[in-house]
Formats: structure tokens, C-alpha cells, sequence
């Protein structure tokens, strides 16, 4: 009998539903698509789905039952990611050299795994096994973290292929003209950031602390693609004074001269998304751009970035409601309604602040302190979740990072500004 | 009726059977396997199958038949290899992150321009279709040569795979110890080489020409594992007096300790083959060896690598039989038998000379016209025929080449000397 | 009449002070050691020499001479650092390729760009010319800027050339224990930090403003080379754990197992100096660190690096005294007083803060707008100067800034932690 | 009193007047000028300088003297260019950061090696001391052969820098019209090519040997700037079909559309020289071409390159004269004569010969054997001289060599072709 009432119960259901998800993201694509490395940065789903399952039969099968045998003995070597603590592994950029295990191999692993995970789960204690139950529940988000990481890498994959293909059919949202822009103004002080409290969150949004704030606005909304184009028309990539300094040896190194996934067509701009490719349109919010492209258009519109601590007092007391990956949509959706909007889901917005620990930031012993610190350096924070983030693995104290000149992801900007 | 008196009707034969041969070299593989490309020289099994027929369709069914539809408007762009007057192509490196068009729609044109050849090619007249005969032939010896690059490929594809696996079921060769080193000599003279006469050759084996060559000797058979390894016990790859100056920092570079392929176990050499990893066997000739690596086994052995024109002069009489790609092992054999032999088949053999048109040679019109002459720099001979090369591929005529830090073939060596 | 009553008048005299200890730096180098660029980051002498005088020309001269003909119509070229805004440039990789202009011809344009500036300076008006004025201050504090950067890099330059040449004879430090690690708290609160008021400062450090900070604790010197060799016989190179994750990629790719500078020779560690190589003293501070090495050296004490407003409010108070570049050594002595200690001078200190503008922070127009904002991504804040630093270019608001990977500077690392 | 009848006090003068030409071909050059390395195929003035001098103290002094100690510790890592027989040698590339041991230190070693080698020179015995005074005879070549890489060098040294400083003063050459292209027959037939005899040869020039040669003729003259500018016009670095494959990677990859060191200046073509930059002179021979270029240019001329037979064949009954290093020029002449003319000196012709061994060839014992057979791979055989050549260091069997890719030598190309 399913025990719904505990909280290993629960986890129990919740795990079954985020496995789940797992495969039905993966269901439109063929082995050979599942395979596909397109760029170091990307990873096959292939492996994302086995990394995923990985991460449950090493942290929790191998650490708590004592007469699990691993599936296959090379998959620790072939899954892990980036665990120095749990040894060598395979390198990251010939991820998409292995025909072998096969997909079917790998649909086996995750179902193994699932149901030594649900069989153990179903004798688990809230109390005495909570330090587990934590593990699983960090394990899911882990997951769902990977969700997102599948439909971006995947996104990247086919957008590299020349016959244009899609991974879903969907229909094209609405051009119909967005709110116009328009300012929230938020009052100067100190502001209590950072996660505290019983709900689960990852480490680098630990402790909740002050942060001190001038008097600011933020736009209501997230900038579109048809303010971008203007970005454009007015050499927008083309002035060096918009750019700090590693940003424009970006865009002259790598010819930068759009976001990423535009496409000039016969005269027009197109984009390619997880449904294909069409003409870009004004109305949605402009995204796969990176953070240097971000803080270059907003000096340019003189404006800036939100800082973290601005973006997430002015997050808190709103709703956590959005275009999320439940939606199916994998694309941000032109802004519908008036006032402050867009906060979650759609794309991930930029801020201005660097990733660094909060104040008193400490790494959780063994490999998973390999989490979130170490990674603590030469990346800035975004907020807010995107159209591909699942629904209940965003808060409003999440934080996201990314290099600066990083564009595969699902990123767009709001813009702020300082108030006299 | 099948027309078997005709030329055309012969080569509507041998078409069905080299392409036939294709597909059942591709049987053993899964549409994974047939994606990964492990390095830019490497090219996936799905594209060879592609570009083979690709060659068809540009090169015959666009040319001659007027109301022909290519199948694919975009297989002109992805299937091209380098042919600069057909025009632009899909960059080579990037061959392994098409995973659509799916394996099945390659499949699906093989069996729609076999139709259409085989329909088109039972219309065809001797005499007056002579040209778009030549070119049929040409196409068929171009599909063989990719029979035995699918088979180097997937091999490399294979090789960087961590699981070690294997591309078929295969008995282990005989241990039993070769023949002992024996010298076949030669005396100098004008030698006549190249091709003339009706048979099908490649334009880079005309014109026939004399050279001279001094007296000189060939060893009986090619050079065996186990002499190899006494070169490396000998410090062979640590001797900088061994190598040319380009090897030597070829071997720095790449840390070159022995041949491709071969790697240490448990303190034991062990070699990966297309019948999975299994330890070195001392009496098989040493295969995927550079020629910079061959060259200074030579120059340690006091001997050096026979000449074109000396290898061929020693071929030319003999029977062209061997252990070729239709014998199904597509590895090398030990040498079984006293006297000259493994001339053809095994493994093809380094010569000392470098890849140059003939006296008299010239290129021949059209985008046929860059199968050969282009390449002619910075190549180097091998002659002979491997145990991956269809045996009514090769002549005594044949010239292959590759670059000499190239390893991935199945290259070997047999020493040569002057006779004073 | 010097005027030194007046602005004008007082910055001719620190005019004539700071260009000609310039020179007095390159004095002991030859043309041929002023002409060398050991790496892309390094400049050569010359270079250095000419560009300070080309901000003068450039800004100053052309700026406001209606007659003044620039001395070379290609220095412009050749001597712009960064300024898009200025033009086209000469490559920063290939600085060390220009024998010619000769080093003769280099010291003619600092004179002739002298004795331009004294006239025009002696001309100036306090009130009509303040905004001249302003500028010719920061072209002065840009050359000191360049002074320390002459000696960075012309001691990387005698670093790379395998007979150890010395730039200076000077004694080496002593070697008497330093006073122990003792710990110098401070209160929680919010705490103003940045410039405000008429001295000279650099745009970065605007505007003040507060930060919070908790209690916290500051080490009472630099960390020594004797506890770094503790770190590294602890395995501080080999443990990834200790380490960022791209600071371990880092140690890995260029096979760091000690700071820049430090070279075994014999079984024991020796240092090159702008004095020459010698034996590493204990005492003395570790020097030549990058942010990544500080950071692993911090988290194996169980300690953390200072927040840069942690750092300014414990400075703020304390003399403006150190070790620096007119003390002639060049080199970090041994701390040797009790209490908090070597703020300023003998080494910069890696803060625990990226480089990002103040809350407030805008850029100037025009080219100098350049100076600074353009830098502000993937740096780390350092602050109080170094051995290298002139005594008058320092502040205890002064910001300096180097991506983490960097060590040819004079980089050191004071201990901080959380008082509970 | 100098013994000018004997062979060792021939060498003695011999030695004096190559020694001291080095010297005379360096005295335009600023201790700047002489340090600089602009690629890493180039060496600075005073490497080589004092690399020749190392040459005749490592294989002479030390070798033949007793009690000789070498001048510097170090300079036999510094100043080894690649015998990997005498030990490890600093890396090439990094030769133009050796600010010390100072220009005036290189002079003073070659002063005191040339004091030590000529007072041993006097005591030799022309008999017993053969091997010796071979050995001397070696080194002048070797040092000849620098004379000319100097020269090479510091043309490209210039030639990166922006304000196009020249090496000397010179007068352009003439612009008058030079003889209309006609070819010199050569009837087919075995030749003998190669050194046999008493005079000086390299290794490579032996042993003397027959090849066949079909019929064919030369051209009378070297392929002039005004030839190459039609070449140029027809679009010759835009048509694929006219390159070597390798060849047209180059030429896109480094974006090639004219021979190295021609720059289009207000839209007429220019070229740096020794004497400076000067409109590009359509009289004069074409230089500073790869042989990829040459290649491209006699396919569109509808000729070939000459085989090096066919070229030494022609050359052996010429006098060997020609436009040489003596004459100062360091630049080739426009052809003044009617009849086969420049097949010495201007130039380097490049041949259609890949650079292999001689049937029977071997290489020498020791570190000289380094000298020539372990750069028998991927370079090409240049034959005649050019204007920086000295003139007593040219023979008709003479064979330089050269990567297919190379440009900064003084290469030229006459065209061949078959006659019927």
C-alpha cells in the first residue's frame, strides 16, 4: 500500500513522477537523436538519462543497500559528470562517441534502478532514514535540473543540423502586441534574501541574509524580440562602447551578430526552435542571449541588469506561476498582461551579480559538496525559470549561473535602473 | 532477361553486389553505431552508405536521365565529400551530428537509386553509352574503396569506446611461429610500371612508364607483432637517431609508444580489433602502424622500405590472392607459407615513395577529375591490399596513400634492401 | 617661476617626479631587455615607456594644442592599449616584434612629449583649466599604474630566460621568524566603503556607499611561504576538493604544483626575484598566486579570503605605510611587527569579491570612459598594493582587479574568517 | 705565415671570409633588430650568429682541443638548433626572448672561438687531419646557409612591423621588359644526376645516379610579377580546380590572394623588399611563393613543374653565375638575356620533386648525420640559388627543400612541360 501520508511515501510518488517526465521528454526523439553531441557543452540525452539514474544507484543503492550490485560496472565511469571525489570518468566532450551501452541498454538501467529505488523508498522511515530522504529529494531536482539540460542540449543539437528539423509539432504563439514597457518602482533598505525554512533548496541559496538596496525599478516585463531588433538596426553589434571589453572580443571572435539561433532567410530573420524553425516574432521575448549581449543592450537602452537581491525582493510576494515545462510549449510566450510580469518561467533572466557564496555559505561534506560551490567563479546569476524548467523545481530564492558569454541555454533580461 | 553477354548486363551484376556487400558490411552494426564519427578523418557508417549513393545519383541518374528528382534536395549538401565543382558541402568533422535523416531514409535512397540504376542501366548500350559505363565501373570501385573505410572507421568508432565492443564474432589466428626473415632478391634494371590495357584502373596508375632500380631484395613476408615488440624493447620509441625529424615530434606530441590499438593490460600488451580487445599475437603482422613508425623500424632493422616501382616489379608476377575483405576476417593473418607472400591482402605495405603523378599523368575532366591528382602531396605509397579490401579491388597497379602520421588504415610493412 | 602654490604648478613638479621615475625603472635594462614579451599578458619596456607618453599626446596635447603636430603619424598605432574609441591598433600579441621605432627614438618622444606638457602645464589656469587639469592627474596615475607593470612584466621577461639574469642587485630579506598568526576581529554592521571627497581616485572606486558585513575576523599579516610549503607537502596541488572547479582544470592543464616563479633545483625550492634567483625564504609572504591558489590554500586552513569591504574598513583607519616600489626592493619582506599588519605595500591582496561597478557606478564619456567599467567581468577585487605599487598611486579605496587564473603580478593572500 | 698551398691554409681564409661576411651582413642591424623572432620558422640575426659559432665550438673546438672550455655554460642548450644527439636545446620558439647574453656578448664569442679556431687551423695537417678539416669545410657551409636563413629572416622580421623600416638602401631594378617566355628542349633518356667527386657536397646531393627523363623542355626565364598579376586577375586564388587539395585549405585558411609580402596600397599592389616597400615591378621574377601557389599557377599555365632531373640536367652545362648574395641586391633581377637564363641565383626554383634520398643514399655517424636525412618527409626540392645565396656555396647538384606551405624563403618557379 502507498503510504502517502509520509513523507518517504510522498517522495515515493514524486519520484515515480519526475522519472517519469524524464522519458516522455525523451519520447519524440530516435536513438540516433539521442546520441548526438553537438557541442562539449551539450550532452546526448542518452546520457542524460543514464547519468540521472547514476546518480541514484551511486548516492543512494550503492550507499545503502548492502547487496546491490551496479548495473554495469563501467557505468560509473561513463556516467559520472563531474564528481572528482567518486573517481575517474569518461571526458565530457566524447560523450556523443558512445553507441554503446545502446539506448535500449540504458531504458533497461533506468528501469533496474527504478524499481530498486521505489522497493527501497517503500521501507523507508521519515525519521531515522531523513538524511536519505534528503538525498532522494536533492536526487529529483538533480533530475529535473536534467530535464532542462536535455531540451536545451537537444535544442542545440538539431539547430546544428541543416535540414531544419524539429522535436515537436506546436503551434507558433501569438504576434499580438505586448503591454508596453513600463517601471515597478521598489523602495531603498535592507532586504532579506536567501533561502530559510523546512522546503528543499540547494546549498548556494543558503543562509537567508540581509542585503542592502537603493531605490530601483524594474521593467514589467521581459525585453522582446522586437525591441531587440532595434538593438540591431542601430549597430547594436557593431559598437564597441556598448560592450564591456571580453564581450566584444566575443563578438568579433565569434562573429556575433544576433542571438543565438537567429537566421537571416531571404531577407528576414528566423529562429530555430524545439518546433522548428520560423520567422522571429516581435512579440515574444528575446532569448539564447548572453549575458554579455544582455548588459550590452541594456547600456545601450540606458538601462542595467537587476542585481539578485533587487530581483528577488521584487519576486517574493508574487505568485510562482509562469510558462513552465508542463506546458509543453519549450518557448517563452509574449508577455499578456499589465503590471510586474514574467518573473518565473519563460526565460531565465540575467542579473547583474556575480555567482558567489552568500555569507556564510558552506559546501555539504562528500561528493555532493561538489554540488554548487565549486563552481563559484567566472559566472553570473540568473533568476526565475524558463518555459523548459519544470513547475516545482523553481522558487523565488533559486539560483541559476552561467558564464557570461554562454547562449545555449534559455536565457533573456529585464531590465532595471536606478531611481533619484 | 538479364543481358550477362553485355558489358552493361556484367556490370548491372556487379553493381547489385557491391552494393549489396555495403549493406551486409553495415548489418552488424545498430543505428548508433552507424552515427558516431570518433574523428574528423572518420566518417559514419550512415554517410558512407549516403555518399555512395550519392555518387550515383550526381554523377549518373542527374546526368543522364532527364526527368530525375534527386530524393532529398539537402543529400547534394550532405553527401558531397570534396568535390569543389559540385559545390558547397557539410563540413567533414561535423558528419557524426546528423542524426536525421534517420538511418531508415538512408536506406530508403539506397533502394530508390538501385532501382533507378539498375532500371536506367538495363537500357544502356556498349557502344554508344561507353562513357557513362566508365563511370559506373568508377562508381562501383569508389563504393568498394568506402567498404574498407566503413571498416577502418567503425573500427576507430569502436576503439574509443570504453566497453570494448565489438563488431563481430571472429576465431582468433593461429599462434603458430612464421616462416623465418628471408630475402627474395631482384636485379636492377628498367622496370615497367603502371597500368595499360582495358582493364579498370584509376587515372593515378597511368600512364605505364619505365623506372630504374637497382638490385635489390625483399623480405618474404610482412613484419610480424612479435618483431615489433622487440623494436620497442629496444627502446625504438625513445631512440630520436630512429626516427625523420617529423616523426620524432610526432611521437613526443602524441606520446607514441606503440602502434594504434595496441594497449597495456595487466602488464601485457593487448591489441583491439574488429573482433574486440584480445591479447598481441606475436605472428600476426604488426598493422595500423605510421609510415614515420615504419621508416624507423626500418632504419633499427638495417634495412629501409621497398620503392613503388620495386614493389610493384616483385607483384607484378605473382597471383593476386590474399586474405581480403570477403574472407570475413578483416584482420590480418600470420604468414603461413615459405617463399614471397602477403604481396596482396593483410595488410597494405609502406612504401619509401612519395605520392606523386607519374611521368605523363594529367587529370581528367569534371568534378571526376579531383578523385586522385589533388591528393598528390604529402602522401606517401602503400601498395598490396589489406584484409578489409574487396579482392576485385586491388591490383598489382593499385597506388593507395595517406599522410605519414596516418594510422587508422590497415597499414604494415615488409623490408627492403640494396643488394651490393 | 614654478608656481607651486598652485594646482597646475604642483602637478608639473609630480609631472617631472613620476615620468622620471620611469625612468629611473628602465635604467637597469638594455634595448634588448626593454624590446622582450614573454607572453600575450606582458608588455615590453619600450612599450611601456611610449604608451604613457602617447596617453599624454593623445588626450592632452592633441586635445588642446590647436598647433601640435603628433611626433610620429604611426605612434597613435602602435602605443594605443585599448581605446576602441581612439582607433585601430597595433596587436597586443606582437608587441615585442617593433626593433623598430628603436629604444633611441622611444626616448626622444617622452622628451619631446615632456617638454610639450611643462609649456602647456605652465600655461594652465587652476579654475578655467580644472578639467585638463583632472585628466593630466590621471595620465600620471595611469603611468604609475605602468610603473608596476614594467617591473611585473620584465621580471616574467628574466623569468623565461634559462640563464637567470637579475634586473637589480639588492640583498635578500632576512630570514627571522615572523611574529604567529593572530587573528584581528571586527564588528557586524553596515559599513561605508568607496571615495568620496577632492583627492584623486579612479571612477571604479564611486561611488561610496554601504555594505553589510558580519563579525568577522582578519589574520594579522600575509600568509608566508613557509606555511605555503606546508600546503603543498599537504597536497594541495593534488587534492581536488581544495579547488574550484575550473581553478582544478587550471592546475591540471598547466600542471601548477607551486606558485609562479618557485622552480626546484637540487631537491629545494628556489624563487626567481627581480634580484635573481635564491633559495625561498620562510618567512617572507607567497607571492605570484593566482585567485585559484589563494582560494584552495584558504579552504585548507578552514579559513576563507577577506570581502573587499571587510578588507576597506580594517584599512580605513591604519597609516598608509608598507613596503613599495620607492623602498628599491621590489619584493615582499617578512612581516615584523605584531598586530595587523602589511595592509599596504609588499603584496596585493586576492579579495573574495568579483569586480563589479558600486551600486551607482557610471563610466565616463569619452575614451578614458574606458579605463575601467569595460574590465568588469571575470576579475577578482585585490586592494593595498605591493612591493611593485608606487607609495603615492595607493588607497585604501583603491581597487585593483585580475582575472583568476592570473600570476605575473605581485599577488598575495591574508587569511579571513567568520566570527561566530 | 699562411700556408695558402696547403688545403687547411686554404680553409683558413676560407674561414676568415665566411666568418667575417656574417658579420657585414648583420651591421645594419640594431641589437633590437638582431633579437627579434617574428614566427617561430624564423630565427633572430643574433641566434644565428652565435648558433654558427656554436657549430664550429661544439663539432671542433670541443671535440679536437684538450683543454678547451666552452665560453658559456649554457650556450650549448641555447644555440643547438635540433641535434637531438647532443642533448636538450631550447625551444625554438622561444628564441626571440633571450634579451641576454646581450648582442656584444654573442661577438665576443664568435671573436673568441674564431681566435681558437684559426690558431688550430694553423696546425692541422692536411693528411692526418682530413676528417677535421671536412668537418671545417661543413661548418662554412653551414654557416653560408645561414647567411642566407639570416637574411630570410630579418625580410620577415621587417616585414611584420608597421612603419616598413627597410634593411638597406638599394636602387629598384629595372622595369624594362624582360625576353617573352620560350622553351629550351631536352631530349628523353636516362641522366645522371647527383655530386661525384672531390668538391664539397652535402649528404643528400650523393650518390651520383641515373633517372629517366621523357622529352621535355623548359622555360627560357623565371615566371615574372607581371605573369603572376594575369594569374591573379583570372581569378587564380578563387578557383578551387586549379590547387592541390591541401592547397586550397591554405589559401583559405590563411586568406592568401597574392604571393607573401605583396600589399595593395590605394589599390595598386606593393611589396616589402630588403630595400623597403616598393610598387611591385611586373619585370621582375615572381618570389616568396609556396609551392602550392607555384603548383596552381603552371596548371593554369597549362604547363608543369620541371622534375629536379630534368632541372639538374639542363643546369649541368651552364656556368654558374648569377644574381648571388655578393652582389647585394638581396632581391631577384628581371631576365636581361635571351636564351635559358636565372637557372642560378634570383631564385630558388621550386621542382616537382619531393624531397627523398638518393637510391643508396645513407646518413652520416654522430649529430652531423642529422644534418640532412631526417627531414626527408613532406618538404619539396628547390634547386638554383637565389639573390641571397652566397655564390661559392651553390652547386648544380644542389638541393634545398622546403614544406609545401612555405613562403618566406626566396622561391621562384619556371615552368616545364612535356613535348611530344
Amino acid at each position: 500500500m502507498l503510504r502517502t501520508s509520509t513523507r518517504a511515501g510522498a517522495l515515493s510518488l514524486r519520484y515515480q513522477a519526475v522519472r517519469s517526465f524524464t522519458e516522455q521528454l525523451a519520447l519524440p526523439l530516435s536513438a540516433e537523436d539521442q546520441l548526438v553531441q553537438s557541442m562539449s557543452d551539450v550532452s546526448p540525452t542518452k546520457w542524460h538519462r543514464a547519468h540521472t539514474t547514476w546518480f541514484f544507484e551511486t548516492f543512494l543503492l550503492m550507499e545503502h543497500l548492502d547487496d546491490y550490485t551496479p548495473v554495469h560496472p563501467a557505468f560509473g565511469y561513463l556516467y559520472n559528470s563531474y564528481y572528482e571525489a567518486v573517481g575517474a570518468r569518461h571526458p565530457r566532450a566524447e560523450r556523443g562517441l558512445l553507441s554503446r551501452p545502446s539506448l535500449q541498454e540504458v531504458a533497461n538501467y533506468r528501469r533496474i534502478v527504478d524499481e530498486a529505488m521505489l522497493s527501497w523508498l517503500s521501507r523507508l522511515d521519515d525519521e531515522k532514514d531523513k538524511v536519505a530522504l534528503d538525498l532522494v529529494e536533492l536526487g529529483l531536482h538533480h533530475e529535473q535540473q536534467h530535464q532542462e539540460l536535455l531540451l536545451m542540449d537537444i535544442k542545440h543539437v538539431l539547430s546544428v543540423n541543416p535540414i531544419d528539423p524539429a522535436y515537436h509539432d506546436v503551434d507558433p504563439p501569438s504576434a499580438k502586441p505586448v503591454p508596453p514597457l513600463a517601471w515597478s518602482p521598489f523602495e531603498a533598505g535592507a532586504v532579506a534574501i536567501g533561502h530559510v525554512g523546512d522546503g528543499f533548496a540547494f546549498d548556494n541559496e543558503c543562509p537567508r541574509h540581509e542585503v542592502l538596496v537603493g531605490d530601483y525599478a524594474l521593467a514589467n516585463r521581459l525585453v522582446t524580440c522586437g525591441e531587440w531588433a532595434e538593438f540591431m538596426e542601430a549597430d547594436g553589434y557593431r559598437r564597441a562602447d556598448l560592450w564591456l571589453s571580453e564581450g566584444w572580443q566575443t563578438v568579433q571572435a565569434q562573429g556575433w551578430d544576433a542571438p543565438l539561433y537567429w537566421d537571416k532567410r531571404n531577407g528576414s530573420w528566423h529562429v530555430h526552435t524545439l518546433g522548428g524553425v520560423r520567422p522571429v516574432n516581435p512579440a515574444e521575448p528575446v532569448s539564447h542571449i548572453s549575458y554579455f549581449e544582455a548588459d550590452a543592450f541594456a547600456r545601450w537602452a540606458g538601462a542595467r541588469l537587476p542585481r539578485e537581491g533587487e530581483w528577488e525582493r521584487a519576486a517574493e510576494g508574487t505568485t510562482l506561476s509562469g510558462n513552465f515545462a508542463e506546458d509543453g510549449l519549450f518557448h517563452p510566450a509574449p508577455a499578456s498582461v499589465a503590471g510586474l510580469t514574467q518573473l518565473f518561467g519563460d526565460l531565465w533572466e540575467w542579473t547583474a551579480s556575480p555567482y558567489v557564496g552568500y555569507p556564510g555559505f558552506s559546501v555539504a561534506d562528500g561528493a555532493v559538496g561538489e554540488y554548487n560551490g565549486k563552481f563559484m567563479i567566472n559566472q553570473m546569476v540568473l533568476r526565475g525559470g524558463a518555459a523548459v524548467t519544470p513547475a516545482d523545481h523553481i522558487r523565488c530564492t533559486y539560483r541559476n549561473f552561467f558564464p557570461p558569454h554562454s547562449r545555449w541555454m534559455f536565457s533573456g533580461l529585464r531590465l532595471a535602473k536606478d531611481v533619484a
